[in-house]
């Protein structure tokens, strides 16, 4: 047996593929019609929010939020390192300020005491990243944030349908992306993703962002024709808009998908606690036990590792891959290690946490199309590797 | 009979979809694997030329051309006003200055004389637009550009497959982009585009600004896995890495298109030219004529009607669209008298070309999925109205 990591999220059914081929074959127009809409109204309706908008990636949802706050030269955003880069780049391309946030060791996503403790005056926005699909329990700094006009922004490219206390993550902040990407919990054939705004007035603005501009005529016309189909504008001076849009047949299994998505993730919540359980006598073998009330979607499946003067995470990954030909991997590289966060003045940074659980942390493949077998597979073969190194330590 | 203005380019064979099918169930991974090598290989062969990048538009092909030509603030770009604003707004967006060129009235595409006197010494970039299909014969500058260090952008959104004295378009000029939207000659599921680069050293930057910046590290790594799966890093300072990546499925049906391209142009240019030919004896209606060792694939088919004193253009338009229930439009609205232009500066231009034939240009529904029942109800209605017309006149 052998487990690749794979970047394929999942696998679509047969009524799913026969609804994507009637879009392929019919859908008039291929963009911007009626599954965009219908898209929209789902998942508008999964979160329980209004003004969502399906857009060609979680990266381009970031872009249309920093935009949208018409973020100035070195004004601060502070975000965690322990994350993916597209969390951070549209902003930094909008001239802010990284200011990296350190982990909680435990929650591995944002610690945030010392978010408060990295506020300036200068501090436009935070990003909290929900990152592993582990809903992060923000709702103490939300009047702190609104007293300092610091904007919340969710990332939960990884977490679509984890929850903080019944609610869906990405309805507490002021703005929130989502992520269809082929490796994402659902995928919309690859690419794709989904942005909330909370203020109905910046809602408005969207459309034109994600599409050139696009927009109606502030005046009445006479001809459907003149002076053109439509506008090309925007209301925020020297931001422009972007062509970020989704096409029908990726919304298409956007919706196909968000029908699965809570039986799916519920899956990987049964998988993802049966394979904790089977390993917590491995003492040295850390995964996050959440507590309180939260929902957590497993989009990986995580440990740290802790080393012995002997043996560390790099033995048990070289372990895995050679005898049991299991591909874990490492994530996430500290942000500011990078060459472009380095180059760009972003190198520094006061992150311990963040490095220690770098330094040490394993990802499991952990894909919801593994096979009952390969998921004993995995624990039999972690379980092998780790009593092996107990040996060794 | 009614022919609608249509947002779908074309249908795909049942071959096609099995194709496509196929990846949509089995790719792994879902993006940037085997299929966007295929169609980049594919893409290249058909053109002739090494370093294209599929991209998930033309416009984020625009996007990446600017990023590596590191746009100053003020720096000039020079561009017809007659095309889509997709042209313009990624070197606005990088602070460039855009200086718009008048159009030859014959042949609707930038006036290479007025280029040339719209020159300045800070003149960066002149994008040569292939709109409406025309390939533009900009041979004659290409020296001059070399001289003055201009780079030349060729916009072959709406011409892939037309040629210059047996060059396709795209080819000659220092980068290139194409366009696979819904409406296009042909489309990649509704979006896609592709990016050529001349230049070896700057075409080597293009997969890392496509994707987040990923690239490999410049050192030798002792595990796969460490310090991350592969670097983020930048070549260009301050240029930050975009999210433009195109899905497998997407490629897949870029492949199965490209094959039917130049069969399907060839019914445009057939299907125009007979339309042309039917309609000659129509001296107020004037058609492109083009001579000369070009190709032209009529994305649209568009004319200038000659106005009278009492009859004009729109007496056309609403003409053929209430009494045949054919829904004709105009295009372009000179970009600069756009809201979005004229509120960043960029809303004055010399172009009485531009002008005139806005205000008298009429583009007629011309999708190759058309009948040829179609066809001849489009030519036949356009004939009696131009008749009643002439009457009036």
């Amino acid at each position: 047996m052998k487990i690749n990591w794979s970047g394929r999220a999942h696998n679509y059914s047969s009524a799913d593929v026969n609804y994507l081929l009637k879009i392929i074959k019919k859908a008039d127009p291929m963009t911007q019609g009626y599954y965009l809409k219908k898209f929209q109204k789902d998942f508008s309706d999964y979160i329980g929010k209004k003004n969502v908008f399906a857009v060609s990636s979680a990266a381009a949802a970031l872009e249309i939020i920093s935009a949208l706050l018409k973020i100035k030269k070195n004004e601060e955003v502070i975000l965690p390192a322990h994350t993916y880069c597209a969390s951070a780049i549209p902003f930094a391309r909008n001239g802010a300020k990284l200011v990296w946030a350190d982990i909680n060791f435990d929650s591995r996503t944002i610690d945030l005491e010392d978010f408060k403790k990295k506020v300036t005056k200068k501090t436009r926005a935070v990003i909290i990243v929900h990152l592993y699909g582990y809903a992060v329990d923000f709702r103490n700094i939300i009047n702190f944030c609104k007293k300092k006009k610091i904007k919340i922004i969710e990332d939960c490219a990884q977490a679509l349908g984890a929850e903080i206390n019944n609610n869906k993550v990405g309805t507490l902040g002021d703005f929130s992306c989502y992520s269809f990407h082929a490796q994402k919990n659902i995928t919309t054939l690859g690419e794709g993703g989904m942005l909330f705004v909370r203020d109905q007035n910046l809602a408005k603005k969207v459309p034109g962002l994600r599409h050139n501009g696009h927009s109606n005529f502030k005046f009445k016309r006479k001809y459907y024709w003149k002076p053109a189909m439509g506008n090309v504008d925007s209301d925020i001076i020297g931001q422009w808009p972007f062509k970020f849009t989704l096409s029908e047949v990726q919304c298409g299994a956007g919706i196909r998908m968000l029908k699965k998505l809570d039986s799916l993730n519920n899956l990987r919540i049964q998988r993802a606690r049966k394979i904790i359980d089977k390993l917590s006598n491995f003492k040295e073998l850390k995964f996050f036990n959440p507590n309180g009330k939260r929902r957590h979607v497993y989009h990986l499946l995580s440990a740290y590792y802790k080393p012995s003067k002997k043996i560390n995470r790099d033995d048990l990954i070289n372990l895995l891959n050679k005898k049991y030909k299991i591909q874990s991997v490492i994530q996430y590289y500290p942000l500011y290690n990078y060459d472009l966060f380095k180059k760009n003045g972003f190198g520094t940074a006061n992150c311990p946490n963040t490095e220690k659980f770098y330094n040490n942390m394993i990802s499991f493949p952990f894909h919801i199309w593994m096979t009952v077998t390969e998921i004993k597979y995995l624990i039999s073969s972690i379980s092998k590797s780790l009593k092996i190194l107990q040996k060794k330590r």
